[in-house]
């Protein structure tokens, strides 16, 4: 009989919660506890899972096999992941693709010292997709890569405008242009622009008397975040927005176009899509698959920062080799 | 400088002339020669690659260090891997998903005993097909599998249909049905019956005189491989067949159709789709970054029999792990 793999939660938002709402359908797996910045005892969970203050996660190294972290990845995760990766296995969904190499060079040098794994960048994108992208590059060498995004809410454009004076507060939605990606679906191969691959539409609700023509005028305009982009900006109510709007969908599609052949006369296209309920849940399923990888890589002493290019996918499941085959391949 | 893994194709079909139309696109590698059964210059390959009798196979071991299988499930791959194996590390193509367990196992006493690495059923299905379906089952553990496959070749269905007295020649195209798809996608989880799932539809040039009916009447009641679908018969020309139905396109789809949340009640969908212009160049693409894996998980001595659900995925890459961070995570 294998023994539970013991988990630890590290921060309780979205993440958070989605780790503990998957450990159910992990019955290989066991939450030992929500580790937390803030008093524990405000901290309400969804299940009966014991609550403990950081300053005690130490202490409980032996107690737990793999770590969770589930902060975000603007100020939280370069702290955390090199401070905990010395002392426990760890995996987090740290998700700013520019600075992954300086992330992972960090968590690396504290793991390796520790003799721990960690595996950074779990999720979707970093993440699945980002395995997409690579097994398309390997089985479709000749050919050309396309990712795009949504339909979906952006946590960091939802953000931009809700920092404009007079709006109260808004959602985003990144859209995919159909025409872009039927362009791709047809082999063309297209160099596409930020403004040809995706929309983008914000439901803002604003402040009593503010200017409406403005606000809009400052979204559309606001460089980087919409200026590159055919925005739509709906006012609608608060009622409406938490009514029409209070999920977290998101989603998006990974391509490889590819030719083969000896004078690359054979269209090959690999497509890819996410449609999800809820993104944080759908990284949360994505973070506790790795934790089980993470534990195994430790067992096997495969020490160090790793991330998805680098677990052997059975790894990931709770069957055995012989039922994966039987049953999967 | 790392030199060049040097690759040998065994048997010379549409898998072999894949395998050699593939090395172009792999820089890494290089093709040391091509092994059949029949007389040497009988073979016309693609390239100018030397083409030898399998019976210099076993004296040329030490100028291979990976042999790609590009034989038949049924007769030469059950005989051919595990002799093969023994003596050189082997990639092959394996299909026949029942046996899978059956050759897994000569395989792997063979490679073991020889201290070789072996990957079987590479290819789509299985092979990437299967790698989504384990995706899948360990991200979305609360879920269903959905596997169809087509528009595409049933060389099988096609080879039946050539069996009845007064066909000349046929094609089989397998299609998935768009209303189960669609079902699916919804978040239904139906359970489909093979009717419900795919239709099939056959291109038949018949002998002069022969009774249409009959040969319809024939195929479509055919046990297993017609009867239990919707399938629609066309009489044509050869001149037809050849000119409209020559390339041997297919693909299809996985999708995991999964609940996330403590109560289940986010739906979350993975899709996964291969568009496919020719199905062997696609298998034997596959092939070759297997055949790359197989090397270093040989040099990193993991021996014995592997399948796709054993390899780094980084493996089958030949950039390195940091370059692949930076570019694709």
């Amino acid at each position: 009989m294998t023994s539970k793999i013991r988990v630890a939660i590290l921060g309780y938002g979205n993440l958070g919660r989605g780790v503990e709402a998957a450990m159910p359908y992990n019955t290989d797996m066991t939450l030992v506890g929500v580790f937390t910045r803030r008093p524990p005892e405000a901290v309400k969970t969804l299940t009966d899972v014991p609550v403990y203050h950081v300053d005690e996660l130490l202490a409980m190294k032996d107690a737990v096999d793999v770590l969770i972290l589930c902060g975000g990845s603007a100020t939280d995760l370069p702290v955390q992941s090199p401070e905990w990766a010395h002392h426990f296995n760890i995996v987090d969904s740290f998700d700013n693709h520019s600075k992954i190499p300086e992330h992972f060079a960090a968590v690396d040098a504290s793991a390796s010292s520790g003799g721990k794994t960690a595996l950074i960048s779990a999720g979707w994108d970093p993440g699945m997709f980002s395995l997409q992208r690579l097994l398309g590059n390997c089985v479709l060498p000749n050919g050309q890569d396309y990712t795009f995004w949504g339909k979906g809410v952006s946590q960091g454009h939802s953000d931009a405008i809700r920092r404009i004076e007079g709006v109260k507060d808004a959602k985003q939605y990144t859209i995919p242009v159909d025409a872009a990606l039927e362009r791709v679906r047809a082999g063309e191969n297209p160099e596409l622009t930020a403004r040809e691959k995706h929309l983008r539409e914000c439901f803002v609700v604003a402040e009593e008397g503010a200017d409406l023509a403005r606000i809009e005028r400052e979204i559309k305009t606001m460089p980087a975040y919409f200026e590159p982009y055919d925005t739509t900006v709906h006012f609608i109510t608060q009622d409406e927005l938490d009514r029409d709007h209070a999920g977290i969908p998101h989603g998006g599609f990974v391509l490889r176009s590819g030719v083969t052949g000896l004078s690359g006369e054979t269209s090959q296209l690999i497509e890819y899509r996410l449609t999800l309920g809820s993104n944080p849940e759908f990284t949360s399923s994505v973070l506790v698959a790795c934790a089980r990888a993470v534990v195994r890589m430790d067992k096997a002493g495969m020490h160090g920062c790793k991330t998805i290019f680098d677990v052997p996918p059975a790894w990931l499941s709770p069957k055995d080799g012989a039922e994966l085959r039987k049953l999967l391949l």
